[in-house]
């Protein structure tokens, strides 16, 4: 038994059945490399190695030149725990299907096994055969349009690989989530208020708001200004703002 | 006001700035079209149209013949409420930033207002500008290893798509979620432009904003606005006041 993988990233095994162009080759490594993958296995490629696949694969080329090319697809996947079959119809016979999500997420809940996971993607015209198939563990779909679902190739093990390595990004990245991307802390309700006492002042003296009726337009700008979520420098701006409106009228009395 | 679409895919247009490969321009078509969105938008593309485009569209040429053309972003977004941009770099400017599934939820959520959501893409070597990522009311990441980002383009159109379709097939079998609680259609991006402009003659007329040395006060004061979503009524809000503040100053000359 092979150790446990230190990532899952590096137990994840990509396997393209007898992909007919190189092109989708050095796409789909591309596309693995992207998320963190490198581990491509090519049953039966009709042209391989090919220019075009190192082409495509822009700056993932160590991921084709380390590819590996087998006959059967046996030997591709006998080391592996799971193996996962890609496909985009229903077939004759019922097997388990997940989304790529679903998997996805079962993969980043139940690990892996202490083995590769094969995740195996059929020929561009023709998908998995229905022998193929039946030597998964499961069915990953992804969900597309009824009218026209057909994914190429790399797009296929692009989306796919996005969603395996999803759970991985978002253990990694839990300090560094959009949110706290700010750079600037967020007003206090103190600030907003300060602010909204000296925008009234101001509407005021420029005779757009009286006061004695308001037309709910304040309350228009507070729903307006609390929505954004303003943070401290930017109510400082609104704030000089607001000043050199006031100077501006004083300055010419 | 154009009509409420029928569906929310038929609502978002995807735009491609400055495209140097029509191979990837019929790539995004064909990706576009798996996830059931057929608007597509090129700023400036190097070559189109072109043979290369419609092999790769691949069942996709529909997509690809009705594809519109422009000389100039503001072509491209001027009708649209919402305005992404799609983003690998961490920008100097922070903005308010969300993932694909991020921003696919807010729009299965919160509706489109009435108008249509534009997704701009970049170009293929080095994206979008910090002038057309300034111009965007959110930017959108799509989650990747650190070590090796670079997504082909047509393959980021792809999983942006994949994100955006899934709330929709998700929700397929269930009721139709209400569009929006909004009371009011969103602002237009021409209306925002028109705003920004306005506000930016008044900042100079009361010394706040010296073009020459822009500070990026007004790059700060864009984002703030751009973040909000504001709706129409609230624009017309703001250029009233505006409007207020320039006759406060001459009355008083």
């Amino acid at each position: 038994m092979p150790p446990e993988p230190a990532t899952p990233a590096a137990a994840v095994r990509i396997v393209l059945v007898e992909p007919s162009h190189p092109g989708n080759i050095g796409a789909a490594a591309r596309a693995m490399k992207t998320m963190g993958f490198d581990e491509l296995v090519l049953v039966r490629p009709e042209r391989f190695p090919d220019p075009q696949a190192q082409w495509r694969a822009a700056g993932a080329e160590d991921v084709v030149d380390s590819a590996r090319v087998v006959d059967d697809l046996d030997e591709a996947i006998a080391d592996c725990g799971w193996v996962v079959g890609t496909s985009a119809r229903a077939r004759r016979v019922p097997w388990p299907v997940e989304t790529a999500e679903q998997f996805a997420a079962r993969l980043a809940d139940e690990g892996l096994g202490g083995r590769p996971a094969a995740i195996l993607f059929g020929r561009e015209t023709s998908g998995l055969s229905n022998e193929e198939l039946n030597r998964c563990n499961l069915h990953v779909v992804i969900p597309a349009h009824p009218d026209y679902s057909s994914l190429n190739l790399a797009m296929a093990v692009q989306v796919v690989c996005y969603e395996l390595h999803k759970p991985m990004a978002d253990a990694e990245s839990h300090e560094r989530r959009p949110e706290s991307h700010w750079d600037r802390r967020l007003a206090s309700a103190r600030e907003m208020d300060g602010f909204y006492r000296h925008l009234e002042e101001v509407l005021v003296a420029i005779d757009f708001h009286d006061p004695e009726a308001p037309r709910q337009t304040l309350t228009r700008l507070r729903r307006l200004f609390n929505r954004v979520r303003a943070d401290a420098t930017e109510v400082a701006i609104l704030r000089g703002v607001l000043k050199h409106v006031e100077q501006a009228i004083q300055r010419n009395p």
